[in-house]
């Protein structure tokens, strides 16, 4: 349960930013299975730090995120939700990305120059907007979704809504895979992890990529072949003895 | 119309990063009295950069932002937009936040350490999602909103559920003032210009800030008192002669 990170403290000089060894005990809570969740597994696999943290079961079905002693830690009331050694809670999958992403001081998924973190966080924010947030929110409103003691208030025009969006997003992704590997820039980033986010909620429901999108279903092949995103369910399960 | 900055490019050493002098154009795709356009506004003249900006007015109440010229630049279809010099475009006031942030080396807005860095993140979302999209929700759906040639589906059920979740929101971040003096941490960033996005989209509709919100209410007083919050719809015009 411990991480060794080159972060904690920063001096910081003129032009150059260090970083000073120290030592963090992180615990997220989560849902294996959850879509959202699956953003933050992704990256602790890709940063390679996947063995040194807690995993906190969060029983959605039960709606114990919804529940006040979880909300006093995340007013969201959402999943993942990651604790630090001192209390602090970081919840929301960006925030939580660009913390983990940022401790080691060499970021691999959220960029390093001003453009690429520029083009990093407004992909992975149209990667929300149009494509996870809402197969979530059709989820949520045009399906039983978590069920009736869960989804208090639905909206079924809205969600049905959200859902052609979902679609319209997959054919723009699709046309961003026909040009380029990968959502961003040209390697592997936070934008990617959202759109395998949207795609991993999209076959749990009747939302299926459309036959056309060739490139967008052949990329998300390849996406399912990396570790971090294959290993993400039972990167908490407690060790085989 | 020019930025003089020490970045563009980066050489990285292995505990070092460095930016060198570079010379970028930027270019603001906006309109003057919007709440998301005052968001960029507002960390430009926080970062000093409002003068070397050239800013290039959308019409909303036409709906350029969602016809085919525009959607090309971002597909979103939102304000504002920033377009680099060498025709790279950045959407999303937190993308565009970042950038700006970054560009010399010296971010004041979106944290340096993994903490800061985590917590302006998850509170910039909070903000948004608790508040700042949940009113401009209530707008574009259960008020004519910019009028119905713009607004071709509207759900006023949706609207109207926004607009509560908007005032809870209210309620949240009056919590979050009778504690502290910042949203995420104890200096001004990305995550407090969010909130005042949200006041300022508030204040052109009925949703007041409830009487009972006087921390949220006198923190409010206090940023309007902010050049770069007092002075965001002006920065735009054209210098008098």
């Amino acid at each position: 349960m411990k991480i060794y990170v080159d972060a904690l403290h920063q001096a910081k000089d003129s032009d150059s930013i260090k970083w000073q060894v120290g030592r963090i005990d992180l615990k997220i809570y989560d849902a294996a299975m959850g879509p959202y969740p699956a953003r933050v597994r992704i990256a602790l696999a890709e940063k390679n730090m996947q063995s040194q943290v807690e995993f906190v079961p969060v029983d959605l079905l039960q709606g114990e995120h919804k529940a006040a002693p979880f909300r006093e830690k995340n007013y969201s009331g959402t999943l993942p939700l990651l604790e630090l050694d001192d209390g602090t809670y970081i919840a929301e999958c960006t925030a939580i990305t660009q913390y983990l992403d940022t401790l080691d001081g060499a970021p691999t998924l959220t960029g390093i120059t001003p453009v690429e973190q520029g083009l990093i966080h407004m992909m992975n924010k149209r990667a929300e907007l149009e494509f996870l947030d809402a197969i979530s929110t059709y989820f949520h409103h045009a399906t039983p979704g978590l069920g009736p003691d869960v989804e208090r208030f639905q909206n079924r025009d809205w969600g049905l809504y959200q859902r052609d969006k979902a679609l319209a997003g997959m054919r723009y992704f699709d046309g961003i895979f026909q040009r380029r590997a990968f959502v961003a820039c040209d390697f592997f980033s936070m934008a990617d992890i959202t759109v395998i986010g949207g795609l991993i909620f999209a076959g749990y429901l009747d939302v299926t990529i459309p036959a056309e999108c060739e490139a967008l279903a052949s990329w998300y092949a390849k996406m399912q072949e990396r570790a971090s995103v294959k290993n993400r369910i039972t990167m908490s399960d407690p060790p085989s003895s």
